[in-house]
């Protein structure tokens, strides 16, 4: 049962980006090209990058619209909460739906920066990744102390600019880094590579966990001409994919305190993924040469997180994932959230998990994780 | 616990053809480019087809070696256990494995004959489909009646030649059809379009299910450099893929009592795809144009079955699957067959599952699906 003492602590929210994140904070060269949003004729507020026109999805921003409405057209400012993009407003509805505290990824520039990626100028691509950061830690985060965990992006097409990035944010106070799941859908290095080895050296001596969103390396592969129900229900693929990978890497023989958050991701498959990869580990480490490496599963508990925000499969067999590397998400503003009923359900949720170990899925496991002790 | 008097079927097993299962089926005419086995200067048995070589790769053929000696490189008839290729040979393995009927995918030709559809002269390839078919038959099965379940091919690069064969294998005997897991992976219309519906049609009449194993749709999507632990590892997900694929499409309305088994893919990873795919349909069925389709679980339970070697996720929680969708598999002569010992850790994997559960796993599901009734 979730003890009423514990502040549930969300791993895995959203925010949408005020009109001005950009324009307050980016050179005054960078400003033209920067990303700017105007509302065009049909009512739309649009996102205008380089030229490029970036919109919000309706997806992006249904917290409190009922399911018959939801929807992938664009929506502008006045179709969504205010939570979405007011820091006031969120810690309001973070009151409403019972959350204490949370962690929120970007809209704009895609989960871990892929918009920037694909960026024409890496220069003005980076101002935007760090004003991104600075707008984080000094407005969304500032604005109440204690209820937003800063998350921060890097200029992940440059290695020493992540690197002198992630130094720079950690100083400023941000507590985690966005990385994505598959650098290699990316047109980047794969993580069996040792590319991104001075990026998991800064986060590791910084202690700042890598997130790896869903999404953050691309879609999940889905059959033509399906509905996105389909697509929707295939994106946990991309967290399966991602531990599979890490835990056949060598990455955390090299950085041996290197953590990873899977956001998004599920929990309900990690059973089944942990007993397969020590099944086939066993088998074919030998030509492989995967003969010395620790056990796919160790390698888990050791280093790898994932939150649920509804998962009878993950809960009912939290002794085969380790009650240690779960935790809760909230996914507001996004469709898969309940608010303003978070805490309500996982109440329900947690109802024959015992005490202790509810509390670690709800509040310890993510304090720990990202160094954010209760004030 | 597994009774005693269960007699296991296995759902997914593999032969390796012998030399002459093409020569002494084709037509004169296509003897010279169909497939032939040639020794070549290395001691190796080289498959002739079409002017290309193809090898039996190592990990086709280990049961029997120690994990030390597992490998990707060709092997030799002379490095196999005879029961890879010998009907004869088999029957006794399957004796000292504990297992007493199966069914077998083809090696050379692929698990669903992709290596068919790529072949230049198609009237060719639709002979090697069908010599196949009647090896399996009139030679494989036809050894020992009632100890393997004979599966066919289709020439599926062409639907109303692969109609016909369904019609000609069912007045034979086969019991099952082969099909690709992901047609769209093939370059061929995928499974949300109406093309395959005379395939569907012709096996539901037929009271043929489809067997998809995984794999038969190419290799899952992996991270490049890795180890071959993790490919191995990840080819569940072309299983969850096509399930998800399929409890989101509306080929069980047009065709109700059409039967699908994923093959080799596991069971462990159900809960959490049933909970997950009916979580996204219950939000997004609105816009999607899925808000009048069965709700996924349901179809997933009335239309399509999975198996397992070892698996203890899959097994803690067959309340969540369905007892009634859940098979065994043995694997022979693959790298996750547990031969000659698939009894003994089959008992050991049911010793908690109540008696009738472990009868449906280990038999009745099977003999029911495939049609397959004791002797």
């Amino acid at each position: 049962m979730l003890p009423k003492d514990v502040q549930i602590v969300s791993v895995d929210d959203h925010v949408v980006e005020h009109p001005n994140v950009w324009q307050d904070r980016l050179p005054a060269k960078y400003k033209e090209a920067g990303p700017k949003n105007i509302r065009d004729d049909q009512g739309r507020d649009v996102w205008h990058f380089e030229g490029q026109l970036h919109f919000n999805g309706g997806l992006n921003a249904v917290a409190g619209k009922p399911r018959e409405e939801f929807g992938m057209d664009p929506v502008s400012y006045d179709d969504m909460l205010p939570g979405c993009f007011e820091p006031q407003a969120r810690v309001k509805d973070m009151d409403a739906d019972g959350i204490h505290a949370q962690l929120c990824f970007p809209t704009l520039p895609g989960f871990a920066g892929s918009t920037f990626l694909a960026a024409d100028d890496k220069d003005l691509a980076a101002a935007c990744v760090s004003a991104w950061n600075d707008w984080m830690v000094d407005e969304w985060c500032a604005y109440a102390p204690g209820r937003q965990i800063p998350l921060a992006l890097v200029p992940f097409w440059d290695i020493d600019k992540t690197v002198a990035e992630v130094e720079r944010v950690a100083a400023k106070g941000s507590k985690a880094i966005s990385f994505t799941e598959a650098p290699h859908n990316l047109g980047l290095p794969s993580l069996h590579t040792d590319h991104w080895d001075p990026l998991f050296a800064a986060a590791q001596d910084a202690n700042l966990p890598l997130c790896m969103h869903f999404g953050s390396g691309g879609s999940p592969p889905i059959a033509p001409g399906g509905p996105f129900t389909a697509a929707i229900a295939l994106f946990g693929l991309n967290s399966i994919m991602a531990t599979v990978e890490l835990v056949n890497s060598r990455i955390f023989e090299r950085f041996p305190n290197l953590k990873v958050a899977l956001s998004e991701g599920g929990i309900g498959w990690m059973p089944y993924i942990l007993e397969r990869t020590d099944y086939t580990w066993e088998r074919h480490r030998f030509y492989t040469g995967m003969a010395d490496a620790k056990r796919p599963s160790e390698i888990f508990r050791d280093h790898i997180y994932g939150c649920f925000i509804s998962d009878e499969a993950g809960l009912k067999n939290i002794d085969l994932i380790g009650v240690d590397n779960i935790m809760f998400e909230g996914d507001y503003p996004h469709s898969d959230s309940n608010w303003p009923n978070a805490r309500k359900l996982l109440e329900v949720s947690l109802a024959d998990v015992p005490d202790d170990q509810a509390r670690k899925i709800a509040e310890s496991n993510a304090r720990s994780l990202f160094n954010f002790p209760r004030a």
